[in-house]
């Protein structure tokens, strides 16, 4: 059930702040039967007092069972349902080279690729060029390639083979196949429509493939772009449109800040260490913005590197700074994790994941400790992840009574 | 929400066992204030031991205080919605006696009752003849009784004054009231289409229950039948096609086997001691199956009987074939029931049912029994049966991430 479209009709603009600290993929599993998961073998005294006095819960970021993708995990801590709300594969890489997509954009993403005399693929990630490679290629493509359609194409660097296509223009879709056969020995596929009105883009996409051939034909690796993930972009409706609430985002990875952007909330410049963030927030909370978001990677990239130390010890580090947002005393703070990401299983995970919620409206619970276990017998018991926003406006006193 | 729509997306062939006990009817109230439920007075060891090493929680089979049939309760806890999914009391009835229905199949059930002279019927039962009379009279009418469509019926002795009919043939309905009255002294009622295209199949039926009559005629006893319950048969999509599941089905009644053929497992000889049904799941304990359903029906049974002690013996001797389980080592072991049967009540009944996962990927939590009250103090909370499906799948690693 998406409680938020009642949200949307109860929501006011008056009441408090809301502070989250999105951990990335700080949930996990026991290392050993008789070591527990990261958030239990970690020293975290402030995050343990912090559960004392608030209210505690697991999260199930988008349903049982279900490993929520970067996008998903988020857009349902911000109350947008993450089935109703799917961002494309075109627009997430978009989104994490921060490129501006307009309505009606039509993004996908690129590998450059080896092909043979024959024009059969070799090699479907050109040996791994590196960056500096790709921006070269990338640079010529865009002197070189013109087209004869009324239309404008971007093509952006990403890292190593990959690269960002994006046309603008009028009445284009994005119902088309990749032209990635994914497979060696075989010629890249043609830019084909899988609807009629798709037909008119497919043409553009092909002369746009064709003459980057062209271009490209005297480059030993990187001699030919597959395309895949042809997404539209169809801006969502922004975090104040939906609940009046002025979003700010405070992040350092491009696809965190991407989906803040998507929602409507403004950027602080990136952060690079913890700290950053901590003294970032401090200075930006202000009657300026209703909302905070800030965002935290390395616990979610050392447990998919398998690194159970170092997630423990980055959840240690986050934990020495929380004194500093007590003092900011928001309404609302809540710490969470937008999925699990076990270092045991090297990737995310469909456990649900801790929250903590403090208030002055919030009933404190027995949990005194900020871990799975200890969260699952807390007093918002297990609830769905886009509920939380809910929490959110409530105990910010952001809601009005449903009905009289 | 049902996320098995979700899951069916995700859902990949390859991953880990998955292996189901149900215990028919498990859950049950105190049989007295200082006296506990079945499970909590039942000595079982090898439960608790298994518990204690496993995620635990509650069920709620259908919904907050819905008492399940045993036909929606197993749908729910194989991923369907028994929302959605609704078997009807004909194929009900038709998998009861294992009948093997076809697509557009119309089962209705059948009950021998007795009419006097002026067709009035003075029992609805027909005095509850036995099995043997049964047999002979369905015999009787199946040889005599000859239809001038182009149809075939099929007509199966159930027991007592019960039996089946099963109407094949093309342009069928279901749509047929009942041609009891439910009252004696009245005429059995005709044959009657509830919609317009059930007027052709109303015609067929009122000529068996005609000529039914007529060969009938010289029984004491049971010389009438009345129907109820007409049902068209649809087939449910597989398991397999739902959720990449190869399922085998370790069952003695024939109404769980039937649920199972239902949806595509496979069902192997009908087991009918405890004991057996463990060796059959050793036995068959291969690359061959991924999902192993082995269903116990003594605790429900006993549980119907209002006979306490009986079910927890009954309880106490399946804890003793645990550790065989054990020992096949499945990447997820699940045990629960599909709904209630306390003693106390001598019913089905709404009371959520503990369920115990095993994995090495699920959290050990702090209960370390396994019954109603120490499972509702688990880290898998309270859930809907359905939801069950996507924990399993998650847990064998089968489902693949929700977005990027």
């Amino acid at each position: 059930m998406d409680y938020a479209e009642i949200y949307e009709k109860l929501v006011r603009p008056e009441g408090g702040k809301i502070i989250i600290l999105v951990l990335d993929g700080v949930g996990g599993i026991p290392k050993s039967d008789d070591i527990g998961t990261e958030l239990q073998v970690a020293h975290i005294p402030n995050l343990d007092k912090l559960a004392e006095e608030s209210s505690c819960g697991l999260l199930e970021i988008v349903g049982p069972g279900i490993t929520p993708g970067s996008g998903p995990g988020h857009l349902s801590l911000f109350g947008y349902n993450p089935l109703k709300y799917q961002i494309g594969r075109g627009v997430l890489s978009a989104l994490g080279v921060e490129f501006d997509l307009e309505k009606g954009d039509v993004p996908a993403r690129v590998n450059f690729a080896t092909i043979d005399k024959e024009g059969k693929i070799t090699d479907r990630r050109a040996g791994r060029i590196d960056d500096e490679t790709n921006k070269r290629i990338v640079q010529k493509i865009k002197e070189n390639v013109k087209l004869d359609y009324d239309v404008q194409y971007f093509f952006e660097t990403v890292k190593e083979h990959r690269a960002l296509f994006v046309l603008r223009g009028k009445d284009l879709s994005g119902d088309l196949a990749d032209t990635d056969p994914q497979v060696v020995g075989e010629s890249p596929l043609p830019a084909k429509a899988l609807t009629k009105k798709a037909e008119h883009t497919a043409k553009i996409v092909q002369q746009f493939i064709d003459r980057a051939r062209e271009v490209l034909t005297d480059e030993e690796k990187a001699n030919m772009i597959l395309l895949r993930g042809f997404d539209y972009y169809e801006p969502l409706p922004s975090l104040y449109e939906r609940f009046k609430l002025r979003g700010v985002c405070i992040a350092e990875y491009p696809m965190y800040r991407g989906v803040s952007k998507l929602i409507g909330m403004d950027l602080l410049p990136q952060p690079s260490i913890i700290e950053d963030r901590f003294k970032a927030l401090e200075d930006v909370y202000s009657d300026k913005y209703d909302f905070y978001f800030v965002h935290f990677k390395k616990t979610d990239s050392s447990g998919e590197d398998g690194n159970f130390s170092g997630k423990v010890k980055v959840i240690e580090e986050i934990d020495k700074q929380i004194p500093r947002l007590r003092k900011l005393n928001p309404e609302v703070l809540i710490i969470t994790g937008d999925h699990s990401t076990p270092a045991v299983l090297k990737s995310h995970s469909w456990h649900p994941v801790p929250v903590l919620l403090h208030s002055p409206t919030a009933i404190r619970d027995d949990v005194d400790e900020f871990n799975e276990l200890a969260c699952s017998k807390g007093i918002l018991g297990l609830r769905l992840g886009m509920h939380l926003m809910g929490l959110a406006l409530a105990h910010s006193l952001r809601l009005n009574k449903f009905g009289a």
